[in-house]
């Protein structure tokens, strides 16, 4: 069957992905996830903490009387206005016409830039941001614009608003509010609303990145940057990180003049978000689980938190810096001068069986970061295994810092 | 919080998207949805068919036993090696290393074309095919060559070869082998053979279009295209005719060598294949369920289109023709001459209360088909509902062609 002439033929794929090349990224969680390894380097949920009880018995009431469920079908609308009541708990007003369901968080990104971006489009980020959203970018080649990303107050909405001043024209500005993948940082209150002003006042939207929005740690939960602003905040949400990854359903709230060409784009992607996930989730929250499990989730999560926190303190040498996360799943931890995270990584992986990831890992392609973290997972581990991986990276941690102490300034090692 | 400026700026979507218009697909499908119609129009699989009963068996085992069926992970294995076995039952020899797990054929295609084309690229396709890969094409604006499909032996391979002997080089061509959508046709053993050999010779990859293979009504059911060739033939299947479509589960088969860029895109765009749908399927073929489910659904459809092949023969007028489907859902009727179809939808929607699909609807953008057609699909409505919903078209089909030839010739109506 085959000619000569198909043996020389090489098959040609569209030019962004000629450059796909195996990422530092990719090797990391390789290594990470080999078997006997006390893994921080992912953000995954605790799979024990999964509410696989109530879902078996909603699953087994909707696959015995309602054949629908496994069948093609638009939104489901009570999901949605289940949607509409989640946000107004987080002071968000919307309504089921601005809603639009996803196969996670991560579709809804990939459906707002396809929709908005143009090939060789102009964005800006900050400079260490989630793989996820890079990834998402990556097929447009865009101009990726970063700015800083401040510790206690979350992206640099000074060095945003200069940006905008000198005329670079955005298409849209990429922030993640809560829990910071992977800077752990909360946005300060202030700073969200001058966000979100300098994105009206230009006309630039906001894809605001809130997939652990609902993982606060602290009274008062803060608002996102929707409850700002009703037109130029597109917010990505997610049922990945409070009830199941593998249910795969998120949303988006956007203005709704959005929704149909959002429809079109999705219905090319895959056809529909699965019904099936989209009645579970419903019934869950129907049933009244999900303000219970999440309350649940929080408890324990912060547990984690500070059982990490607690083991910083105790076995991390001095220099090493952190903060207290409000939310999310992550620490984020700058390292003593002279220290390299991805070597750090490396001997981590072979002598201690620890992972992290070095936050050069989440860097914007073509930006180099002064920073030199990296990401602690918290809600994965058990508190012991915490405890315990955490020693050990610390007794590496400080054994570098002494021997880099010890070498005289300036000289060779 | 809002500006003047803010009310005056206007969101800017990408290019393509600005051109995104209601079509007249949509318009169709909502009138065909609304309660009262007997529906021939969308290619659902019968919800009655489902499998419910043994998914909740399996669903409430994985929920109360397996927690990581919950979380988010690489591509099942065991599945994998189930989808070669499938494959090799349908003559197809492959390995797990070339198949990728994907939400449903339709990101198959799209993940394809987004991995193959360029924006404003070339590629080949019949004059009517599939509106869900017309939509994946549309992001980017190709130039849609299209060749004329013959109703016994399927798209017209010598089209294809004066095509790609005039030098067009389209970056693929799509093919529907089996049970066409809409012109319901399996393409002929010896054209397969052709249009694969032409693939190989001129290096342009063929899009297999497969979702309808398993449902195969003549002995000796044919191979697919990528039977012949496993370098030039990107082969897309799915689970959900034969399974359920809200699992949004399906996959390719593709040169090994595409599988890490493929994964990459389809990291990008919903981070992975539900898991739990992955592992309900598994254990429900693990458990020999499938092959039974299979013979199942391909008794009962053949049933439904002998159904509707014998109402049509008893109802429509003798010029309309058809041919037997010797797989898929659907049947296509070759209108008589002078009954438009668009009129005949709206009046048998007014009037009848019966559904389907003018061929228009399917028609690749720019390109205007010569055949007045119809698609009717048999596997939704129950038997006694397609015998009353064809009387009541080849009633008022029969009153239009009786007018029609009432109307002197030349003469105005």
């Amino acid at each position: 069957m085959r000619s000569e002439l198909q043996i020389d033929s090489e098959l040609q794929l569209a030019a962004w992905a000629r450059c796909i090349e195996p990422s530092a990224l990719q090797r990391m969680l390789m290594l990470s996830s080999q078997p006997g390894i006390t893994s921080f380097a992912l953000g995954l949920p605790a799979p024990e903490l999964f509410p696989g009880d109530a879902l078996a018995n909603i699953s087994n009431r909707l696959l015995s009387t309602t054949p629908n469920a496994l069948q093609y079908a638009p939104d489901f609308q009570p999901l949605k206005a289940q949607v509409v009541e989640l946000m107004r708990r987080r002071g968000v007003d919307c309504h089921e016409g601005q809603v639009f369901l996803t196969a996670g968080a991560q579709q809804g990104m990939d459906l707002l830039a396809r929709l908005l971006l143009e090939s060789g489009g102009r964005v800006i980020t900050e400079e260490l941001i989630y793989t996820g959203f890079q990834q998402v970018l990556a097929p447009f080649c865009p101009d990726i614009l970063t700015v800083p990303t401040n510790r206690i107050t979350g992206i640099d909405v000074d060095a945003v608003e200069k940006s905008l001043q000198a005329g670079t024209c955005p298409t849209f500005i990429y922030a993640i509010t809560e829990g910071h993948n992977p800077m752990a940082v909360s946005m300060a209150v202030s700073e969200r609303s001058r966000l979100v002003d300098l994105a009206g006042r230009y006309g630039v939207p906001i894809i605001e990145d809130d997939a652990y929005g609902f993982l606060q740690y602290e009274e008062n939960p803060r608002p996102p940057l929707r409850s700002f602003n009703d037109q130029w905040v597109f917010y990505v949400g997610s049922f990945s990180k409070v009830m199941a990854p593998a249910l795969r359903v998120g949303w988006l709230v956007v203005p709704e003049k959005l929704i149909r060409p959002l429809s079109i784009i999705k219905e090319a992607s895959d056809i529909n978000t699965t019904t099936f996930s989209q009645r579970l989730i419903s019934a869950f929250i129907e049933d009244d689980h999900l303000a219970t499990h999440i309350n649940g989730l929080v408890h324990e999560y912060k547990n984690r938190r500070d059982t990490m926190l607690r083991a910083l303190r105790e076995y991390f040498p001095a220099e090493a810096t952190w903060t207290t996360p409000a939310s999310g799943v992550f620490i984020w931890i700058e390292l003593p001068s002279g220290i390299n995270a991805e070597e750090l990584f490396n001997d981590s992986i072979a002598i201690e069986r620890v992972a992290f990831l070095p936050g050069t890992a989440f860097r914007v392609s073509g930006h180099t970061p002064k920073s030199q973290g990296l990401r602690l997972n918290f809600s994965h581990c058990s508190p012991a295994q915490i405890d315990d991986g955490i020693s050990r990276l610390g007794r590496l941690l400080k054994e570098r810092t002494g021997r880099r102490s010890s070498v005289p300034a300036g000289g060779p090692s």
